[in-house]
């Protein structure tokens, strides 16, 4: 059997079960946006993700310093997903012979300017040479007083987003389009805001977790990512497509190319947005974009109008975090 | 400049340069087998590896059950060689399209059987299609009681290496040669058995570590290792040569060949053995092939004949934990 026909969360369940494992220490395994076990100073969370050239990234419009910046973002991403605060970065490196010393230079400022702002230390990792283009993979550790896995969410709570949706997935098809890197993000147009969420987004972690049931960070797209929630939760969802929350700067320049921005924001991907649900009702800091419900299935009411999603219907085999 | 230019090792050390950490608890980083952390409940180990289609494997002459197999080996043979006991694997799978389920399912048989060995429990990863071949990256935790670093070696320990060398660079020749996969190893012939040592390599922990001033896991070859080994502890290195470990099965396939079964022993790589230095002679379980000197060069003595070899002269840009 293909993957392709299993899908990539298909594989992830397969695997799952090959590797079920007995350990009483384990908290949350295969399945989650970070390994959680259990420990005497508290809980040790463990993430890795994977960046290959032409997949992942294109060094045609990434400089090195974006790559190194992104690189770690995202696995931080995944720690704060799981309500946890980052400790430190082990990074793999496949070398192609076209890699210079000043780009891995370059590489290592981005991933300690970004380690600086979350005090992640880089303490080790392996280097190779490749034939398969340049292949970076990263580990994070973490810690955390309570996780946050994506199966807590229940009937009734509500479900909230920090932070705007659909500005990287632009960003991508404007870099697509014109092929070139972006060395300087000032003046900061909206073209610019849109092409620096893709290329170098920033976590957001939750100040404030009481009430938080289920959380992931938005990484496949919005829908995509309330359907692990729901699929871990065994429960449904309604999103109400009108609270869904786009940046000012998304519209412009949505607006200008014709393109609708709520198709970028449920489905777009690589946003890095914590989305969650509580049952308690929040004030600052996220929107409430729907809520859970008993049936597993998810609704997205458009002004009214109701229309459901099968989750399989919007499965792919790109780019997962398990 | 070119990496070719500064070599491996120095890029290693611009990258420990670039993120030299002043985190207290941090007790190796950057370049030894694996980093560790200090940590209430004992040291946290922590190595990373990467395995990238034709740089280090080819699916022509290994099945996915014996690179799963392998793939966990090296991880397990890095926490070994920090003295550790191996506890949580992560994987992340960059895989093309030529993939199928039931690769995975193989690769995941010989990852399991390895793991249950071991008592290594998987707990995660990454999945993602990849346009650049199949590519593998395992982080591997561990804990150890007592760290044994790469740069603990003093004027007059005694260098040891527990178990053979050279075997599994033979058994690559001759996969190499031969271009085919092998399905079984019974009967063990002296062929299969150093194919067997290239393909599934199973490293064996030091049971007694008292007096072991550092250690490595034999991976880049007995000569480089050694040099690491010296490098870090800021020391030299006698080994001679016919006390160097070479089995049975390694004789009687290189002497067929017409191959000098010593220079695959000191320069072959991927062996996966232990090599450590000791302040006390030990009796049982390794062999002495050495000793430390004062002067910060490497000498082999063949047979009374002394020659020093200078670092530099046998640094490749291939593949290396740090």
């Amino acid at each position: 059997m293909q993957l392709s026909e299993i899908g990539e969360f298909g594989l992830i369940k397969k695997i799952r079960d090959t590797c079920r494992s007995s350990a009483k220490d384990l908290i949350t395994g295969i399945g989650d946006d970070a390994a959680a076990v259990k420990n005497s100073s508290g809980d040790l969370l463990i993430t890795s993700d994977m960046m290959i050239e032409k997949t992942h990234f294109d060094l045609s419009y990434t400089t090195f310093k974006q790559l190194g910046y992104k690189f770690l973002a995202i696995n931080i991403s995944d720690i704060f997903a799981m309500g946890g605060t980052p400790e430190y970065f082990v990074i793999s490196l496949g070398l192609p012979d076209k890699i210079m010393l000043r780009d891995i230079e370059e590489l290592y400022a981005g991933i300690n300017a970004i380690a600086k702002k979350f005090n992640v230390k880089i303490i080790g990792g392996d280097t190779c040479s490749s034939k398969q283009g340049f292949i970076l993979n990263g580990t994070l550790t973490g810690r955390a007083k309570k996780i946050i896995p994506r199966s807590g969410a229940q009937k009734g709570d509500g479900i909230y987003v920090k932070g705007s949706l659909g500005d990287s997935a632009m960003g991508l098809y404007l870099l697509k389009k014109y092929g070139k890197k972006v060395h300087t993000f000032s003046p900061l147009t909206p073209r610019l805001k849109v092409i620096r969420d893709h290329l170098m987004p920033t976590p957001v972690p939750l100040a404030y977790t009481k009430g938080v049931t289920s959380m992931i960070d938005i990484s496949d797209g919005l829908l995509i990512d309330v359907s692990h929630i729901c699929d871990e939760s065994r429960v449904g969802a309604v999103i109400y497509e009108n609270l869904i929350p786009v940046s000012r700067a998304l519209r412009e320049v949505t607006d200008r190319a014709g393109i609708d921005p709520l198709i970028l924001a449920m489905r777009g991907g690589e946003d890095y947005r914590l989305l969650f649900t509580s049952r308690h009702r929040l004030r600052t800091g996220a929107v409430r974009i729907g809520e859970i419900i008993h049936k597993e299935r998810i609704i997205v009411d458009s002004k009214g109008r109701k229309r459901a999603l099968k989750p399989e219907g919007y499965e792919h085999f790109k780019d997962c975090s398990w």
